[in-house]
Order: structure tokens, then C-alpha cells, then sequence
């Protein structure tokens, strides 16, 4: 479904390097954070990502990104209209995000709701964690950061942080983003299990196993109740998107980006976006490998680092619950004796319990939507080998399958990081 | 947690029947429905509801009902302040619930959103079902009303009619409904389970019961569960307060009154509230029969009740999940084949025991609130001997708790109806 091409409202202009470095020479405070004169600076439209504008502009002094909507997705053209409204979605997120993890996010310097475009600090130095990962690089602060980022962004807007009045009214604020989240809807959840037009994956190697999803019953039944989870949970609001290609990394530094997807939403879809990317990612390694098992290392970094970002998302994820519980769900006034306490660390054992469960589900269906969907990843495109590629391919496949159908039973990341190199033997 | 005293919009006058006729006058098209002059209406506050105004009219040729929010609660006064806005949203609601089961509720003849007023047809030959079940009455055409009330409602406003953002637009439309909402998270998913200053019960009979559930660790844990599931499901549009108190009946006619708690919520909480209510009734009945005995005949018709209420509410829901399909849950084009219809109709299985295990959870703790909570049932309260009363209230809290606590398990309502019987022998 898409819906009608939007007008643009009056004084919105696209923009291109002249019209934008014109545009920054305006506001004093972007110039100046530029430094020099509008001459000095340079403007690049660096077309990198798929539904937007984004400019890089360069001053003497500093540097500033320009993310821009358009009514349509970027890529594809006037023939897929998206709101530009998804501008002030993404601007609500990043403000959200920025109260909670300010080290984590974008800094953003200007928000033009006019011209749908957030202006924010340019990342330099660092690159898109999954080209990282394709080359093979380790970021040893980026499960610390992840987990801190998630644990500080899901927790806060939950109903453990916020009164249930508060949470409603968040809820409503983002509720019209709906032409994104239709998205997600149809290429995660949908399109992946039957005969989708916008459906490719490696043929003919990846044939049987497309085959083999579109008829597998049991993870149907699985992904639709992952689909219904998605879209009636408000559990906290999430990235979204959260997956390798939204994160901007170096060894010091972890920026996560992009939040335009934001929702009210299952926190499993975050967490599971992380880990499900991980593991393509992992998979991946040995399509890239020069040798067999060269990456093997590697691999065992990448499995270490899903294990470290949950295990430390859930310890913040508990610590905050200790310290920052606010909110309506879990009154901990009821549970106020020993006895008590021991039943409100189970409630939270619980909790976390489901939330691991979730996880698993979303990251799951996040793996398989990269191999037979729309929207594949870099990780495994780039495997010119169609052979290497689809075997790379057929595991992830089988180890999301195995991870969304057992959800309830696999117990820690433990096992997945087993499961996972079983997966490799196979 | 109450809100501050609102100030009602200029215009707003809390009416009395004088001033309410002189509005009517105003009005040709009552004024038409009533027949006659003004003069020769009668209007009479009834003062049935606890929240706000409630006028009969009565004139030569027809009736209306007027209800009118006050910034109060009507019965409290000034210090329990209420939003007006509920007459909002419950207009919403009865708009909603009438292009469904349009026989089922009041007819809406007016709205006036600066009186916070809604008149509807008066429903002179209804009582309220609770009186009407502590007087020992049948109503033969209840089950088949509620069941099809519940059905159409909730499907038809969750995600298996709507699209996904159809749903958000309503859930966002509905959700400054919040202080009405507040009230239900304290009084019946916390105050009871604590020493909350509200809590009231009959003393010091049922002492030992409330000091029990107080400390009842399990069934906090559960409560608490179910009170994070209100605060975060949006599976449909639900009632909010589907009690017998809000159900005017009479043989042949049944109407769902008072919407005015109406939110996107878990379905099993309407449902719940039904069950729970008709349970409370169950037990209650040994209070008022004449001699020891005297209205097993009268509890085993309620019990059918729930049976007939359930099954019927179960297959109606999943009729109209056969022909009024058209949501984004659930697609149906992924389960084409003759496997897939197999696998669809288990994601149907699947779909009412959840909503069955809600229900239960649910309406134990509506049956919780009434014996333990702040707001009480006449069922119970017009039993005179606080030792009867006391024993009829024990029974419904140790069923209550039973529904709770074993909601995953317990399978249908025949093994409620056999539960309810086996606890009046104790």
C-alpha cells in the first residue's frame, strides 16, 4: 500500500548544495559553528541514504549534516510517495534519544519543520558500522554503547519510567507515522513469506529455501504473531531501524542514526534488530573470508558482542528499573516487604524473560527479511560469489527460523551463540 | 493521583431541570421527538450515576435521557476532580458501538461538546441488569446480546477489521481519555492489593481475606501483569467498565450504557468485566435467597449464562474474522492453500485462548475490586448481615483468585461453571 504523492507545503524546496549552503548562510549560529564564509564552505550531497536527502557541508571551523525529506523515497522515485512528516518524527526521536544517551546520538543544531530538514553534527571519522564489519573491524566500546543506548532509550519511555498519562500522550504524538511503520509491516512481516512482487533474494541457490519459508506453517503462524505484537504493543518507543547500517561507529565512538521509524512499540524490535544484524554479519564472514576460516576470530568477537550487549543492556535495563522507576506498570509499593522483594525481582525476571523472547522473534524475522525481502544488507551483497553468497544465506535463514520458532525455550544468548556455530558446520 | 479543577469552556452550565427544559425548547428536533410544549415535559434528575448529571424527560409524545458532565466526580464533589472531556470520548464511543450493534445501545439524539451533554433515548421498560439478577430475574435474550455486543465491538475496531493506521488514528483520538483510565489502574490493578486508603470491605469478617491477598505474592505478581498489559495493549476499541451495572435490560431488550471509560485496551478486559460480574452475582445470590438453597436453580442460570455468553461471543467473533476480515493482523492471502487454512484456523485457536486466558485474568480482578475496592456491587452490599455477606464475598474472592492465577490453564467456561459450583460448598 502507498499511498498519494503529499504537496510540500509553501516555501518547501528541495534542496541542492547551493540552495542549502544559501540556506546555512541565514542562521548565524549554523555559520558560525561553520566558520568562515558561505564560499568557504563545501556542500556535498552524498546520497547515501535510501529515502532522503543528505548533505555533508564543511566550514573552515566545522561540520554539519542536513538530513532532508522528500515526498517520495529517494531512491525509487516520485512512483513511492512518503510523507514528509517522517522529518518530525525522526526530530522527536532524536530529542528523545538525546535527553537519555546525548554521547549516542547526533547532535542536532537545527530543525526546520518547514523544509523537513534536521541539521545536525557531521560524523566524521566515523563509518557505517556494517561496512566496518565487512571489513573485518572490531569496535571495542560498541556493545557497551548499544546496550546503553537501548537500555536508556526503551526504559525511559516505557511505562516502568513514565506515568501511564504521559505514555498515552507520546503515544498519540507519534501515531501518525504510519506510513513507515506500513513499511515494516509489509517488507519484515508480510512479503517475506509468500509470492511478493518486491520479493529477491540469490536465485537460483536461495530458490528451495523461499520455497521452503513460503510453506513452512509453523513460522507463519509464528511471524503473524509477531506482526499482531508489532502492531498493538506500546511497550516503549523504539528506534525502529535499529540495525548496523543506523549506526555510525569508530573505536571511540558509536552514533545511532536514522530514527524515522519511530514508534510506540515492542522494545524486542529494537533489540532484536541489533542482534539479528549481528548475526547476518556473522554469517556473512566467511563470504569475505580470503581463506576458509580465516574470519573465524572474528566470528567468535561478533557472537561475544551479541552476548556483552545483552548482558549488559539487561543489567543497565535492571539498574534503571532499580533507581529511575517512575512509571504506572510494576508499583513497587505493593511489593515493599521481603517477601516482597523477592516476587518483584521475579516480576522483573519476567520481564526480561519476555523481552528476550521478543528479541529473539524480531531479530528472527529481521535476519530473513534482509534475504528474501525487498531490502537486502551489504554484509552479504557484497559476496560476489553466488555460490559462497547463498550458503552464507541458507544458514542465517535456518538459524532465524530455529531463533523466532523457539523463542520461548532458548534460554540466553549463550545458546544463540551456539546455535550459531553449529549453524556454521552445516 | 487527581488532576486540578478544571475550568469548563464559556457556555458550560451544569444544568438543573429547568434549565435543561429551556434548552431542549431550543432544540426543534427533541423538542419534536418529546411532542407537546415544554411545559408539558417532565424532567427529573435521577442521580443513578456516580459521575455526572442524569435527566429523564418525559413529554406527551417521546422521552430522552440527558447525562452531563460535571469537572467533578458527582457523587464526591469539587474535590475529585474529573475531566469533562469524558463526554467526549464516551460520545465517541456510543457512535462507534451503534454503527455495529446499533440496537444494542442507547440511541444518540444529540451531542453538545460545549456541555459536555449527551442526550439519548430514554430507556423506560429497562432496569439495570444488577438489580435485576439480585431480584432473581432471567433474561433469556442477554447471552445472545452480549455475546454479539462484544463481538462486533472488538473485532470490528481492532486490527483484524481496520488497517494498521486506521487503528492508530483512533487509538491517538481516544487517548487523552486518561484520568477516567487512572482511576481503573488504581482501584481495581493496585489499591486492592495494599493498604490503600480508599480500600474498603466488610469488617472484620473478611479482615483475615484482605490481610491474605495483601500478602499473596502470586497474586500480585499476576495483577501486576494484567496491569501492564491494560497500560500497554491496543488490541481494540473496549468499553472500559462493561459491568451488569452498565447493562439496562428487560426481556426482551438489552443496551451497553456508560462508555465513558472507553480505550484501546485488551479485548479480555470487556470480556472479563462480564464474566466477573456475572460471577459476583453467582455468589451473592445465597445472601438474598429466603432460605438456604432457595436460587441454586437461579446460579445455574447464571452460570449457563457465561457458557452461552462465551460461545456464542467466540463464535461470533470468529465469524466476522470469516467475512469482515480487512485488517493488517493476520493476513490471510499467506495462508491460501489447504495447509495454510489449517495453520490459520490454529492461529485462531491460538488467538481465543489468549483473549479466554484475558478474560479470566481480567475478570478476576474486577471481582477482587468489588469486595475489596473502593466501589462495590449491590449484589453484595444489599446483604444485609455483614456474616452472610462475608461468606458469599470469601467464595468470590477465592474463585477470583483462582481465575487469576491459573488463567493459562483453565480451558473453557464449563470448568469455571465447575469451579463456581465446587466453592459454594466450601
Amino acid at each position: 500500500m502507498r499511498g498519494k504523492l503529499e504537496t510540500p507545503p509553501a516555501g518547501y524546496v528541495a534542496h541542492k548544495p547551493d540552495s542549502l549552503r544559501t540556506y546555512l548562510a541565514t542562521k548565524p549560529r549554523l555559520a558560525l559553528h561553520l566558520g568562515g564564509k558561505p564560499d568557504d564552505w563545501t556542500v556535498e550531497e552524498v546520497g547515501d541514504g535510501n529515502l532522503n536527502l543528505v548533505f555533508l557541508v564543511h566550514g573552515p571551523k566545522g561540520a554539519l549534516c542536513a538530513k532532508q525529506a522528500l515526498p517520495y523515497v529517494r531512491l525509487v522515485g516520485e512512483s513511492w510517495p512518503l510523507p514528509l512528516s517522517r522529518a518530525h518524527f525522526e526530530h522527536i526521536a532524536l530529542v528523545e534519544e538525546a535527553k537519555h544517551a546525548p554521547d549516542l546520538v547526533p547532535r542536532v543544531r537545527h530543525y526546520d519543520p518547514i523544509a523537513s530538514m534536521t541539521i545536525m553534527d557531521c560524523l566524521d571519522g566515523h563509518i557505517i558500522m556494517r561496512k566496518g564489519m565487512i571489513a573485518g573491524r572490531r569496535y571495542p566500546l560498541f556493545a557497551t554503547h548499544i546496550a546503553r543506548f537501548m537500555a536508556e532509550t526503551l526504559f525511559r519511555t516505557s511505562d516502568l519510567a513514565l506515568t501511564a498519562a504521559e505514555k498515552k500522550r507520546r503515544v498519540a504524538e507519534l501515531s501518525g507515522n504510519v506510513m513507515l511503520w506500513k513499511i515494516t509491516e509489509d517488507l519484515i512481516f508480510t512479503d517475506p513469506y509468500c509470492e511478493a512482487e518486491l520479493n529477491r533474494w540469490t536465485a537460483p541457490q536461495i530458490d528451495p529455501d523461499a520455497q521452503a519459508i513460503r510453506g513452512d506453517m509453523k513460522l507463519k503462524i509464528a511471524i503473524s504473531e509477531l506482526k499482531e505484537r508489532f502492531l498493538s504493543e506500546t511497550q516503549a518507543m523504539i528506534h525502529g531501524d535499529l540495525h548496523t547500517g543506523s549506526i555510525m561507529i569508530n573505536a571511540e565512538s558509536t552514533k545511532m542514526i536514522d530514527p524515522e521509524f519511530v514508534m510506540y512499540g515492542p522494545m524486542g524490535f529494537d533489540t532484536g534488530a541489533v542482534i539479528g544484524n549481528l548475526l547476518l554479519s556473522y554469517f556473512s564472514q566467511d563470504g569475505h573470508a580470503k581463506e576458509p576460516g580465516a574470519r573465524r576470530d572474528y566470528q567468535d568477537w561478533i557472537l561475544a558482542q551479541i552476548e556483552a550487549a545483552w548482558t549488559e543492556f539487561e543489567q543497565r535495563f535492571l539498574a534503571l528499573w532499580e533507581t529511575a522507576h517512575a512509571g504506572d506498570a510494576y508499583p513497587k509499593h505493593l511489593f515493599a516487604d521481603d517477601a516482597g522483594k523477592k516476587a518483584y525481582a521475579e516480576i522483573q525476571r519476567a520481564y526480561m524473560r519476555r523481552l528476550f523472547a521478543d528479541t529473539l522473534g524480531f531479530g528472527g524475522a529481521k535476519m530473513i527479511r534482509r534475504i528474501l525481502g525487498l531490502a537486502h544488507v551489504l554484509d552479504l551483497e557484497s559476496i560476489a560469489d553466488p555460490d559462497a553468497r547463498a550458503q552464507c544465506e541458507r544458514r542465517a535463514l535456518n538459524l532465524a527460523r530455529q531463533l523466532i520458532l523457539e523463542r520461548q525455550k532458548i534460554a540466553s544468548t549463550a545458546e544463540v551463540a551456539d546455535a550459531a556455530r553449529e549453524m556454521l558446520k552445516k
